[in-house]
């Protein structure tokens, strides 16, 4: 490939689908030297050397982060926040840190914890992109492609380290777009964390309310689309959901209230106002297809 | 085909994707000697015949009655309970009356005001099919091939109406089942209905809450499908809401029961909770998934 490198030594912490992407991506690509590679489990780190995803790992932090010009973080959401603590106690100098994770206030807090502040050279991205699956094995070069990254720097951020994460994230095909922290796991919270709580929640109530073969032997198209989400890792949402307490119970109480609204018009049998909802409702989704439809097709939470 | 002819003249009212679609299913096999079609829109039903759907048609409904064997009502849901006063005010005799609609109970309503009670002659029954087109040049002739469709016969039903509205589904390629109108408005309700109510409201909370732009500009495919009925018509769904009132009610406070326990467990931070009901949920999903894979893919409201 034509485009020159960028990074010497990459470091990849927790190498998933998402890390494992980005990594190959890199590679294939020509951004990045050396990627190493850092996790628990063994067998994965392997068999990320052996589909020449990276170039080797180590189970132990301090040795794989040695020498890195920059350090992605791509663990689950709980574990991020202890990554950053982990990071401060070792010393990682003026390596750049960045990460993937779909919160950023708590590892933003851990930052602050950890560090005393949010370090210059650390500039959070939240990849709005990914898959089913979750394992290096499914790792893709194109996974960015056509998908936004939000990167959510600050005042104090370095210049050099956010153009060079902003470069990395454009040259594996992303649109790099920027927004303040709050406003990022606000805006997430509405669009991505409380429609899974709600498919959930429906289908929780489904099987409880109800015979659960009963319910879904007569269940349409509609339910299939509408509750694939709740198929989705509950471990992994759990902890987004924690990660993003207060925006996710404010999103949560926003719909609440819309839907009582809504009941309240159905029990009055006023035809109007439930229109009014329905109308405004199909037009917005309207204008949402037609936008998703002039980007790229698969997107994740 | 080889099929042999059930029925002498079967008359479709409102010529739309459903009665169009079992129109052409029936004239193409075989199973009925003439097709008439009664509608409003005359377009529509020159269409039908250009079409090769059905034989002829007429806006006026006595003359489009006539001499029928059965007359299967394909309107929307609230004109059907018009088509069935309008249809005991002209007095069918012996003909089969059957209709196509999502919400049982209010048909039953209608027929016992029009008629005193229900006919022992109408037999009620829903398809459990459909596409997101509606027009009768959507019409396909094997749109309910492996697909459900519940019929809600009552003790009254007349044995040899209810064989032939079942051999009619079965021999279009339809599984037919049956169930007690309540019962079959209580399940709709609880996986058809509720599920719309929540897209609508989802995405019109959506857009009054944010603004519209920014919330859409960071959505990702979960938000993508799991509103994607927000996209169906709203007179449709009014009417089928309104139709089915109580029950659609009832499973809107299950909803918000469970999604209030839900929401006090992420206030309370109580992680197992959480976990609980995701992983819950993750399973009936996935066992729902499996289910839909052993039939058919396309299904509808």
């Amino acid at each position: 490939m034509s485009t020159k490198q960028l990074i010497n030594r990459m470091v990849i912490l927790g190498l998933g689908l998402i890390g494992g992407s980005l990594a190959k991506a890199a590679k294939e690509r020509g951004l990045v030297a050396e990627v190493v590679a850092w996790g628990h489990r063994e067998a994965s780190l392997k068999l990320g050397v052996e589909l020449g995803i990276i170039d080797r790992y180590s189970l132990e932090l301090s040795e794989a982060v040695a020498g890195a010009d920059i350090i992605v973080i791509a663990t689950p959401t709980q574990i991020s926040e202890k990554m950053i603590h982990q990071l401060a106690d070792i010393g990682v100098g003026d390596c750049i840190i960045t990460d993937v994770a779909s919160v950023k206030g708590n590892l933003v807090a851990a930052a602050e914890a950890a560090f005393g502040r949010v370090p210059a050279r650390m500039v959070l991205a939240h990849p709005i992109a990914g898959s089913e699956k979750s394992s290096v094995t499914a790792a893709k070069a194109d996974l960015y492609e056509n998908h936004r990254v939000i990167l959510t720097p600050n005042e104090q951020t370095d210049p050099a380290a956010l153009s060079l994460v902003t470069t990395l994230w454009q040259a594996v095909g992303a649109e790099v777009v920027s927004m303040a922290v709050d406003e990022h796991d606000h805006v997430l919270a509405a669009t991505s964390h409380l429609p899974h709580v709600l498919a959930y929640s429906l289908v929780d109530a489904l099987v409880t309310m109800e015979d659960r073969r009963e319910v879904f032997r007569f269940a349409a198209g509609g339910l299939r689309d509408f509750t694939r989400i709740a198929s989705s890792s509950p471990q992994m949402w759990q902890e987004i959901v924690m990660a993003n307490r207060e925006a996710v119970l404010e999103s949560i109480e926003g719909f609440l209230s819309h839907l009582n609204t809504l009941k309240d018009h159905i029990a009055e049998g006023d035809d109007q106002q439930i229109m009014e909802i329905f109308t405004r409702a199909k037009a917005a989704r309207d204008d949402f297809t037609e936008m998703l439809a002039s980007t790229n097709a698969t997107r994740k939470p």
